[in-house]
């Protein structure tokens, strides 16, 4: 019997017929990421059901040398989560550790496996009176696990912070199989190095999540929803720091679409309709809420916001959704704008952060130079204005292939606007994480000392490089390839 | 001429005169720890003045492996900055780089090195209207480097968190002499392991912080003080739900102050008067604020919220402090608790955290304990309950004998009180940090995972044991000893 054979039935006797399969359809959906951009092969396809499962797992993948992927809800936006095509590595899905472990309402905390999904973590916070603060576009199937291990963001950012904003505690497996516990949450905790903020965002090279304690937040009592008509980008910048001093803590939301965005979408949904009559070169979506007992002045908070924008001149006209149904369509267009755009025709996506003042003047800089440098493109930004985070879209030619135009002209393009970022203090990865897609250019673009020290915490946690190896993690030489 | 001698000159000669010493006078003031409870030697000081003399000289410290011990306003509680007795290592001031490198009133972010004075920068936001959220005793001694190297706490963490929740960004100078730049401040940035986070309260062993971009918050409209009399820890909690519920954002401080604690006060200071006539078993001391603009408001709503406190048997007696110089004063009893108990007599103080419902539990639970397994003793607790860290105090039996009694007692008493602590899933260290005070008890006491991890950690960044030696990680073999 070989190693790999040996390995295998010892991972089908430990993790049992529902915990260890390598039937090729059970596999074939987990093999390629969600936006069909990667496609690997794996050994087989782990699903412990409990922590002791996974350390377990993980110490037999140890003596063995197996690589681990792990994988949440297989919804990551760079590949993270999808093997390679050597086929040497196992899948770990955390999927059936999903259990709730603990609901404290009081203490608004709640403590979950890692494969517990982000929309069922809604209903059960709506239930007590409470909410997570953090959504995205996946939520039907993105898991804690998966959004701890990319620090993901979404549209509550501006307000309430990255999944690390959320995590009070957590519990992972390193590579030896050992069990780190840090779920007790304490607000105050100087025990040395916290590692905890180690591993989140470390996209499964560090450890693998298990279960994390997440705080929550009283439900709000209330939301205006706002879609505004601006003249430029810059309007839009104004009127954030507008609604920053005037509103405080209420400003819960801020994301800006330009023309070109709308316009996408309302061909992509025919039933769709524009909030407002005009034209306007940028649309900024703002969202205002209030604790409950607090709702009254809400309505009143956001006449008088919007007057006063007015009167500065900051937009050119806006209207406020007159009930729930508007604001989620309104937030439906905004959240429309990625497959709107992908179904105009091929484009190479950025997804970027400069700092907050000076998002503004660089989309309007480098804009212009990324279509004169590649003709016949078109560069749409949109996004999280608030963060300084934008989705930098640029879209290919007309009548240029889907596959073969990423291809022969993609790596040029991003490569020139990941320097430009870089150029102007930005992060080539705002919210989507390095995976496999950005790999390379991390390697290329990042300071050399921060490389230097990732790679020295990855070697000395994962001396093997058995977890999720080829992920974020760029290679010792990356600097000195051309 | 001796490798020392070779140091020296070379330290010297990089440094010049104002940047290097070996004089003992000069050195004297920096070689104890300002308790009085550690002192060491160094072979020399280094002040340097810039980024690059620290890179310099942390080059040539490795070069000829001399240990490096890195102070900032040398008001640490864990002895983290002052060397050990063998003489071996360098001191290292960051006191000279004090600069303030960029104010952006407008992000509300400001850069400034390593030695600047907190103190400082209370000051410098002030004069743009703007505060930073974070304050304590020493702050006319403690460094921006020092806080965040011991993720120093505060009566503000309340609502704003640690000095983690400060630091934007972040410039440290590597074990290498490599110099790691995170300064520029984006609210999101998903460029792999979040590497700022593992260098705040590393306490120096991993890196030497000089400089930090730091989060400014508007300056407050007004507060409002209260003091308030209670019958039982207990009632304190409950208060404390009281005004987060009531108050949400608006609560800033909430402090918890037993009788025996203000009358140790009261004995130390004698112009001091207690604020309220009656007799309480405890105190709170609490503190709301409001934005410029909604002061109006803020009277009315601390009024209606002792009035339901006291209708809902909350409290006994509650006083608004009627101005700013009644406000500092009953700020002054609660800052003078621990030097007052200090002049009582010997204590053992620990600095200790559990989740912050079960505080109240664990003081109630644990302080008759320790009184009846240390007979003469006196438990005393006092402290940021709003956060579950408390102070503490073991109060020795009447007659013992200062130095004598901790140096006999105090190991087994603070032992014990650790292994209550850890029974209740929580921290032997909330704010203070590990230092030299600590370690042993780390060693004994944390979780053997996140130690092997630490040791890794502090292992692959500073594989000579260089930076702060002796200082946070416990040794690999601690679990063994008795």
């Amino acid at each position: 019997m070989n190693t790999n054979d040996a390995f295998l039935e010892d991972a089908a006797t430990l993790l049992g017929p529902r915990g260890f399969t390598r039937d090729a359809e059970l596999l074939e959906p987990w093999l390629t990421d969600w936006r069909g951009r990667f496609t690997g092969k794996a050994l087989g396809l782990a699903s412990p059901s409990s922590t002791d499962e996974v350390a377990a797992f993980v110490k037999l993948c140890a003596r063995y040398a197996v690589p681990i992927v792990p994988q949440g809800g297989n919804s990551g936006m760079s590949g993270g989560a999808t093997p390679d095509a050597s086929g040497e590595a196992v899948l770990l899905s955390l999927r059936r550790m999903d259990a709730v472990r603990e609901m404290d309402a009081d203490a608004m905390q709640v403590t979950c496996e890692a494969g517990f999904i982000l929309q069922n973590l809604h209903e059960l916070a709506e239930k007590h009176r409470l909410r997570f603060p953090l959504t995205l576009g996946g939520k039907g199937s993105a898991t804690i696990g998966g959004l701890i291990s990319t620090n993901a963001g979404g549209t509550q950012v501006l307000r309430h912070g990255t999944m690390r904003a959320q995590v009070l505690g957590l519990e992972a497996v390193m590579a030896d199989g050992s069990v780190l516990d840090t779920l007790t949450p304490l607000k105050k905790d100087n025990r040395g190095f916290d590692l905890k903020q180690l591993l989140i965002g470390s996209e499964g090279t560090l450890g693998i999540v298990t279960a994390a304690t997440l705080r929550l937040l009283p439900e709000i009592g209330g939301r205006r929803v706002v879609w505004a008509g601006l003249p430029s980008l810059q309007h839009a910048r104004k009127l954030l720091l507008h609604c920053e001093t005037q509103a405080g803590d209420a400003l819960e939301g801020f994301e800006a679409v330009p023309a070109h965005s709308l316009a996408a979408v309302l061909d992509h949904m025919p039933d769709a309709r524009a909030p407002l009559d005009g034209e306007h070169a940028w649309h900024a979506l703002i969202e205002l809420v209030a604790a409950t007992g607090a709702t009254d002045a809400l309505q009143e908070l956001t006449e008088t916001l919007l007057g006063e924008a007015l009167e500065a001149d900051l937009l050119e006209d806006a209207v406020i959704a007159a009930n729930e149904t508007q604001s989620e369509a309104f937030w439906l267009l905004r959240d429309s704008i990625a497959p709107a755009e992908r179904a105009i025709g091929p484009a190479m996506q950025h997804d970027i952060s400069v700092p907050v003042a000076k998002m503004a003047d660089f989309v309007e800089a480098i804009s212009p130079e990324v279509e004169q440098q590649f003709p016949g493109t078109k560069a749409v930004a949109f996004g999280h204005l608030g963060d300084g985070n934008v989705h930098f879209h640029v879209l290919a030619p007309a009548g240029a292939t889907r596959g073969e135009w990423e291809r022969s002209e993609g790596k040029t393009i991003s490569a020139y606007v990941h320097d430009k970022v870089t150029e102007w203090g930005g992060s080539i990865s705002a919210e989507h994480g390095i995976g496999q897609i950005k790999r390379d250019e991390l390697g290329r673009l990042g300071d050399p000392t921060s490389l230097a020290v990732m790679r020295a915490v990855k070697q000395a946690l994962d001396p093997k490089d058995l977890l999720n190896p080829g992920k974020l993690v760029p290679l010792a030489d990356s600097h000195a390839t051309p």
